[in-house]
């Protein structure tokens, strides 16, 4: 690209500090520098969930990363010169980094110059159903405990590139992995006072992104302001340390639960009191409380609920959403909760499940309509496969175990946004080529094979005949972005619908082509065939030409829009998605006793996915899913010492590697959901929410110690073997009764 | 582009010979080189009208220039050395350069393996209509001469450049700055037996055509077969003697011209035999004959008319489509004559041609359907701005004079192929930004801007609100593509009537919003108005928020497709265009008598375009046109000598500059077409069309004598005054009577 600058960002060496100064002359003079930016010679607007952040700092910093100034130059080695260049002077602020002792009123506030935020609580998630206080009078059994889950980061393989460029009509385009492009033009123009119908932004292949790319972050913003100084267009590459200290992160969530069934193991309530440390401001991860909520309420039958969640400031990087988005941490509480109860009941943790478990056609207290649900199939295939009624239990002195965990998760789209719509459309050339315009955006998930594979099927074609187009927000209709395994339940939908409008059009000029009627027409791989007369078939490549080749002809094309039947929640009530997936995991592992090391030896899964459109595609995100499960579970995390990251690169993180994950059973369930295209459902984030919790259980009946916190590392399961940390049963079970 | 080679083709030196024998080892064993092709090694079939052509040739040559073998290699330097270590042995065949020469059956046979090539005639257009001899009887007086039209080229400032990459699935995308997208893809595809379903044609910004990239030309193929044979993306880039010698140009047109009226001016017949010198192959530009036919059949109003046409190959590189496609040429012999006939008959030549002028409501001998038509006003306007009445014939003494011409074009497209059909997909997004996606392509001429103009009026939003994409065959709706200046007429018809869908699905939601009746709604430069409520007025991107962001919501979207109401001509019979555009100059020109230079010193010129839907543009077009039609008129000429291009470079080729071009006086004729969009008519080639004829009227104004070709060059004006080059008139005028 003709004279590209790249860019480079001044960070915040303090956790919480005031700016008393700023001077940049030093940088500026450096030759080959194109502009030095900070928040005294920019335009920039507060953005994000509560406005609590702008892209580079004025007043104060409030995290070791924190954006300071930003510069462009010809090259990377000058950008990094320049900011050696620039004196920032701090002065040092209290710090806070522990959430509960950010609750406390007497802790730094992080945020002062926010009118609505009270103390460091950025949000609150409040939910009551159900008399729990009467549930629990008639519990037989409870168990309570304080579940912990930790700073996690997406780590996608390619870090964050951004590059913007104006052209001479002020036409901005930005390039950008963003997942929500159209929602990311409304950002920047929001916050950098731009025209958003002059911001075109295009979504090149992505590598990687997990969550991790979901959100606008300061480099989006500071991109586009270095190219907006300099009038050149700037890239600006994050480092494999940037992309750990400076992109978003899976928050570390507290939950203190508590779960009670009577004697026959009908869950009864559940009370939870939840801490999600956000860091130092509010991203999408904020919203984690949404899905951690469901799951607490949801998650199998339970009659009561109560649910107390406040997401908590902290002077540390912060929290942005990342595949699972709450799940794999809110179902740590609550299924090891599920075993811990069964244990304190005597009873088999396979059969409380069984007889909790949701059911098609069931509303959920929070107001979720479960349309299919293949929950129990799934119980009951790993049940069967792992040999649990014959093994759980039984393995104790061999150090080994089996635990278990299902799900349930958003499988029909999630309305957090006003639409939780995509548009589509399809055309038909002379070549009989199908092109695809989804607003779905491609993030190495698959969606644009998946989305060929139903318009293929729809109209009829062999899958090489469909290309899909999605990359850049001229050209493809609206969407909301890719959240919550979306893609190929609302997008599909959108596809087939236009898909469907198009082979109707086809089999209109068949009619006339052909001379026979409608219903004894059928387009099959490509050609469409008269019933019982060989002779009249013809490829739609011939009929497209015959349609397009004459006088008043025409090509072939449909519009569609689909946003799903669901509403947005009201006082975190109602269904905010047309379908959702369920699913099952036991993991089998071996404890070594002298270390703690844990050592997963099998994972059976179940997945109900409603139809498996792409059976390959849809076990690969369920084993990649899986994968990033047990990292989670046994070694992911980012270690944080007063406020700094302790190692911010691949080697330390522990990220797992393929000699860290056993062969992964998968089945898939297929429930053939009614809203579904062909009946799917979304399925990019199951994988990853159950394996923690079977791992934990897993370990549990290995050892007789119960995991309060993942990463289960060896020191931590250790240490835990040696205290003898055990279940807490608040009330004795029925088998004691 | 990772991995790009650079491609090269070794050309025939020899004008026709056999080839014996092709030797590539040496060039395969140069370090560096990728592939070596020739027609030995590759997969081809014949190409082109007549399929006359292949890539590379095998049998013989028939051009010096035509295509024998072809190099990849990791660059222009290799490349280049490794086509010096081919070595091919020929054996020279006898020549024939001069067409008429080529008409004899005694001459080489240059197409000797075509079956259906009778000689060396590529074709033949034969017309008669209405009885010429009787109105030959008739007539008061009879002009008659011979008007030669000489080798010309489209000169774009940017040279072919062509990559075309396979990925590994075999999908090939094809980067080529071609006119006709589509037609280009199913080429590629017959040619070398790919499937066009898996091929994508991308149209970068193009530095320029005037048609000589309409064709798909041997270089297109090549680099495709490179690509092939290499698994590699390449690249090839004409130099600027390849694009003089290696890519099309204007043929030379010969016509010997009859032109017969009453004493009162009336026109009664016309009678034409054309020799079109076609060079080695057919292009398109072998079809310019249809142009040029309609000029002589119903330019003005012609009740018989005769035309014997042939094309004929001959040993020289080979015409092409340039902007005014025979047009130039024919009206250089038909306008000469209406000022010749006038002068033999004693009348003033406006008079004769405003006598003579088409109308509204005509319809043609050869079926042409006269829709709007503002012959009449363009001629005033030109007659009154030049001084006409009181300066013509009357500064010869001065060495100057003026001479007039007029014309007709197509104006609304131009059915050649069975389909002159584009489609338009139209969205408007929550920002409001509306994009156009068309089938058009943007060549230069404003395309996308009058296109966006169309839209942006159509629904009602400011022009920078419309964003035209339209690059590529996967996202575009199909288009036959540039020719015919088609592009406002067909693609902005197709805009116009996609625009008013989603005009009508806005003004839907803003009758539900603003809870108006939609009588009482427009839209206005962006915002929804309620008649006498000022209060209600809303902006479209609110509107569409109001739209999209909600339960069941959606953007807007909407697709047409726009096939003119036009026939396929049979027998050269029928109305191929939708509308006709017509327009008239005077020029005034100064002949020194010592040397034969010509100097232009005034062009005024008036244009029938319907409406100008975009003002500025649509004079810069007619300036451009007239520009290049001075070039054609006084300097550009490719001189060939034995089938030698002299001198292919910039310096010689004769290409006007700005010193070169008086000021241009362009009036703005509107005539609203009833079919046009907004009334506009195609114009794209006008200004290139009268201004030799005009020029070479002025010149026998001011000298007596009579040009009869051009370029009108100062020695052979100088040739011509020496010898007392005269008009010649078969039979004598009313003044004699």
């Amino acid at each position: 690209m003709s004279g590209l600058l790249v860019g480079a960002i001044l960070r915040s060496p303090h956790p919480h500090a005031r700016i008393v100064s700023i001077d940049i002359s030093e940088a500026e003079a450096l030759p080959g520098v194109h502009a030095v930016i900070h928040a005294g010679n920019v335009e920039q607007r507060p953005y994000g969930y509560n406005h609590d952040n702008v892209p580079l700092k004025g007043e104060k910093v409030r995290f070791i990363g924190d954006e300071v100034a930003a510069v462009a130059a010809v090259d990377e080695e000058t950008a990094r010169r320049a900011l050696e260049l620039i004196t920032v002077q701090y002065e040092p602020l209290p710090t806070v980094f522990d959430p509960f002792e950010s609750l406390d009123p007497s802790s730094p506030q992080i945020h002062d110059e926010l009118e609505n935020v009270e103390g460091n609580v950025a949000m609150r998630w409040d939910w009551d159903h159900g008399d729990v206080a009467a549930a629990e009078a008639e519990a037989a059994a409870i168990v309570e405990g304080m579940y912990s889950a930790p700073q996690a980061a997406p780590v996608p393989i390619e870090t964050h590139i951004v590059i913007a460029s104006f052209d001479p009509a002020e036409h901005l385009t930005v390039w950008s992995p963003i997942h929500m492009v159209f929602m990311y033009r409304k950002e920047l123009a929001d916050c950098l006072g731009l025209d958003w119908e002059h911001i075109t932004v295009i979504q090149p292949p992505v590598g990687g992104s997990f969550g991790g790319k979901i959100d606008i972050d300061p480099h989006d913003f500071i991109t586009v302001m270095l190219a907006r100084k300099t009038r050149r267009p700037v890239k600006l590459v994050m480092s494999r340390e940037e992309e750990f200290i400076g992109t978003r992160t899976r928050q570390p969530i507290h939950f203190k639960l508590r779960t009670g069934a009577d004697a026959d193991g009908n869950l009864l309530f559940r009370d939870a009191e939840i801490v999600s440390d956000n860091g130092a401001y509010n991203g999408w991860g904020s919203h984690a409380m949404l899905v951690a909520m469901q799951t607490i309420t949801s998650m199998y039958r339970v009659p009561a609920s109560r649910v107390r969640c406040a997401v908590v400031y902290t002077n540390k990087n912060y929290g942005g959403s990342v595949r699972g988005f709450g799940n794999p941490q809110a179902t740590f509480a609550v299924e090891q909760q599920m075993e811990e109860i069964a244990d304190a009941l005597g009873l088999d943790p396979m059969d409380v499940r069984l007889r909790n478990a949701n059911q098609p056609g069931d509303v959920t207290p929070q107001g979720m309509q479960i349309t299919s649900c293949g929950l129990e199939e799934c119980l009951e295939i790993v049940r069967e496969q792992s040999g649990w009624d014959k093994r759980r239990g039984t393995m104790r002195e061999r150090h080994r175990g089996l635990g278990a965990a299902a799900f349930v998760h958003v499988g029909g789209g999630a309305r957090i946004y006003r639409s939780d719509g995509c548009g589509a459309m399809v055309k038909v050339d002379d070549s009989a080529q199908v092109t695809l315009i989804t607003g779905a955006s491609e993030l190495g998930q698959g969606s644009e094979t998946v989305l060929a594979m139903i318009v293929a099927e729809e109209i009829g074609v062999p899958l090489d005949a469909v290309h899909v187009i999605n990359s850049n927000t001229d050209v493809k209709p609206w969407d909301v972005g890719v959240h919550a395994s979306r893609t190929t339940f609302v997008a599909g939908n959108a596809a087939k619908l236009a898909a469907t409008k198009v082979r109707e059009q086809l089999l209109e000029t068949a009619v006339e082509v052909l001379g026979a009627p409608v219903d004894e027409l059928r387009i099959v791989d490509g050609v469409v065939e008269v019933s019982g007369d060989e002779e009249k078939r013809m490829p739609l490549g011939k009929l497209m030409r015959r349609r397009l080749l004459r006088e008043q002809g025409s090509i072939v094309m449909a519009t569609a829009f689909y946003d799903p039947p669901t509403q947005m929640q009201k006082d975190y009530y109602g269904n905010v998605s047309a379908a959702y997936g369920f699913g099952a995991h036991v993991a089998e592992v071996e404890v070594d006793p002298g270390t703690g090391m844990v050592r997963l030896l099998n994972l059976w899964t179940a997945h109900d996915v409603g139809r498996a459109i792409n059976p390959m595609s849809a076990e690969g995100q369920i084993e990649g899913g899986a994968a990033m499960g047990i990292g989670l579970a046994l070694s992911e995390e980012l270690v944080i010492f007063d406020g700094q990251i302790a190692a911010p690169n691949l080697h330390d993180y522990g990220l797992p590697t393929a000699v860290d994950v056993p062969r992964i059973v998968v089945n898939l369930v297929e429930t053939i959901d009614p809203r579904g295209p062909f009946g799917a459902k979304g399925l990019g984030e199951a994988g990853i929410i159950p394996p923690a919790a079977a791992i934990a259980n897993a370990v549990a009946d290995a050892t007789g110690i119960r995991p309060r916190a993942y990463p289960m590392r060896p020191w931590k399961v250790k240490e835990w073997l040696d205290a003898g940390e055990r279940s807490h049963v608040a009330r004795q079970g029925a088998a004691d009764a």
